[in-house]
């Protein structure tokens, strides 16, 4: 049946609605235990890149510019490692601080550092202030989310359009001094896949918040990982913020979590050498130094640029086909009946899906009752409140095709159940 | 010269300080490098341990009780990893918490918790409190008092006895609602290499604090790390608590960093289920999970706790005949001059000498001329300041032998020097 459900008469959607109930209860006896649920890579791409496990094997190959990565010392990380990541960025080598396996957690360390400490332009800790309200373009990751509201942040949701966050708006609410900072992910935002334009980019570098200390929270999670096709180039934020007069404004993040090993890899945070001062400080007191050796590994397996998009190359093999899978079934099962649109990422981790209003729990219910769990409808809000109850996350690469298929069968299904049910009820 | 300063005719001293100044000079004049700053194994030590590059090579390998140690999860860390670490602390394996390679991070952490959101029995965020006190057992660890420092807590300074703190001043103190923890090296502490007695450890454990969210930091960095002799057993310290009613009181913490390789090891945080229970919904905002390949790898290469502490005999063939070489010239040269005075460590990684009071400035001052840098004077108590400026820390596990000889002979010369200009000022 391919006529928008709206349409229907009331007869033809019994109908629908009988077929396509037939059809999830014959998925659901087949008690499948599928999992959508998170941004994980899948087992191929792991080994894939496992020849990382041996790339640094002689002890005297562990000492680079005069450092042996075994011991203690180098707190912002061997220059080998900040020279890749700059590479990557484009930005500076000495903007480079190198963390441990996860950027999350250089995120989280940042806000903490700002709530405790306050940051290089805070007249005082944000902890001594009454209220801090946050810019959240949304729908967003999470994971962001639940930090600011671990520490009690005030989120504002800032609508996404297909050229980032709503920049009028955002422009706007940095006029209020207790606007303390904004989450983005530039590039492949999670979970729409949108990149964020020039023009979208050149108006955030040039902010005038009225926050002295606004952080913007630069997440470039995806800055090479394209699925569909060539590599696309992105500006180097740090440049384009300092040349609009807000050196200090931008922290950038990035890992290879998701070019290497996921649990085991290599994160960085860009800022400004001011910023890097300053925050080197506050580090100093928490650790020695991150693991240098696991930054050796990840400096003699992804050698530059290049051939970090050499291996990127790689891992869209595997990955491209699991995002055709689903495109493919949202277009064919879902399209034609007007009940959600989604935007057709080609990289990132996710494809976003966002269903009539009041559709998401009911799809995601059914979903988990047929066997296949996906992340929480809600989860790409502040406060895991989808206002109209419509977004939902898909994320395609742990599972085999195969199984992928499965999953999309029950899923292009329930959603179609959500929708009929809510029509006729 | 073997008779102690203070008996000396004011002409034997001048002709004591000619010959002590010639020496010094002359030492000075071989324009050395020499450092014993920081407890930083040597170089022979990471060699011997570089095996565990490679102990984890295949992927099929990275698969242990159905985790694949390669992706994201498992905030709180393999289980084979909880259980060496449980087999060495001598605590329960679901009591343990896998962190990254610095154990300084996860007491941080625990910190900045209590400070930012509370401990499980806080009233309030300490953020929100006006004076927070902290007991610091001193001489210490500089990097402890560090963290407390840098949240502001008002440090209280608590003798050390050769049977640990004070615990008749600590009992004293805690009634004050206002002091909220206290930080422990009860194995080898940093620096005096004092094991604290069963009974000091029995009144830690009972102790009957004000406030409710107090935090016992057992820093166990030294639990398995003797040069002289055989392995000393120590108490479980979550236990002790547990019965003496104090289940929730205690985090200890540890790590592979003198075990396998500083930079590269692993470090846990052991405490009640609950405070897991707690902390780990706090630390799950802040990364999905630790390096669990690293952990994985440590897991292979220590494989119990019997494993460790053969490798830990290994470590003190060849710490042993540094930690002698200190000892020996501070016996040879400046027992007999009543000048200064020290523990002799059986394990640790410190030497800590007291010189009579006003002398360990000077001291360093005069080590540094001639090229030998080492601790600064104060580092040892909090914020910095000996009252005496007595305390000056050796670090004997850099250098080489050969080295280190050098090293001492300036030490000693300086410090003969420093206290004959003391004396004839």
């Amino acid at each position: 049946m391919s006529m928008a459900y709206k349409d229907m008469t009331p007869e033809l959607r019994r109908q629908e609605y009988d077929a396509v109930k037939t059809q999830y209860d014959a998925l659901k006896a087949k008690e499948l235990r599928l999992n959508m649920a998170r941004g994980k890579p899948g087992k191929e791409q792991l080994d894939m890149v496992s020849d990382i496990l041996t790339v640094l094997s002689r002890p005297e190959d562990c000492i680079v510019d005069g450092v042996d990565v075994r011991n203690y010392g180098e707190l912002s990380g061997i220059g080998a490692a900040k020279r890749l990541f700059a590479d990557i960025l484009g930005c500076r080598p000495e903007e480079c601080f190198i963390g441990g396996n996860a950027s999350l957690t250089l995120m989280y360390d940042t806000i903490s550092k700002a709530y405790t400490h306050g940051l290089l332009h805070s007249e005082k800790p944000w902890c001594k202030l009454d209220t801090i309200k946050w810019l959240c373009p949304a729908p967003g990751y999470d994971r962001h989310f639940k930090i600011t509201q671990s520490f009690g942040f005030e989120m504002i949701t800032v609508p996404m359009t297909p050229e980032g966050p709503d920049m009028d708006l955002v422009e706007s609410l940095v006029r209020d001094p207790a606007v303390k900072g904004m989450w983005c992910v530039p590039k492949y935002s999670n979970p729409d896949g949108i990149v964020y334009s020039d023009a979208t980019i050149r108006r955030i570098a040039a902010l005038r918040p009225a926050a002295p200390d606004f952080l913007l929270m630069w997440d470039n999670a995806y800055c090479v990982h394209e699925f569909f096709g060539d590599y696309v180039p992105f500006p180097d934020i740090l440049a384009l913020c300092r040349e609009a007069g807000n050196p200090d404004m931008v922290f950038e993040y990035a890992s290879t979590s998701k070019i290497t090993l996921p649990g085991a890899g290599v994160s960085v945070m860009a800022a400004s050498v001011d910023n890097q001062a300053y925050m080197q400080k506050l580090l100093g007191i928490q650790t020695i130094s991150y693991d240098k050796v696991n930054a050796l590994r990840h400096v003699l397996y992804l050698k530059d640029k290049a051939h970090t998009l050499a291996l990127m190359k790689r891992h869209a093999a595997i990955l491209g086909p699991k995002f055709r899978c689903v495109l493919d079934h949202l277009e064919r099962d879902i399209a034609p009946l007007g009940i959600a649109s989604w935007q057709k990422p080609k990289g990132g981790y996710f494809v976003s899906v966002n269903t009539a209003p009041g559709l998401a729990k009911r799809t995601l219910e059914l979903c988990r009752e047929a066997g296949v769990v996906m992340t929480g409808a809600g989860a790409t809000f502040p406060y895991g409140i989808d206002p109209n109850d419509s977004n939902i996350r898909i994320a395609p690469s742990l599972p085999p095709v195969g199984e992928l298929e499965q999953a999309m069968e029950i899923f292009c299904t329930s959603l179609r159940l959500a929708a009929l049910e809510q029509l006729m009820a």
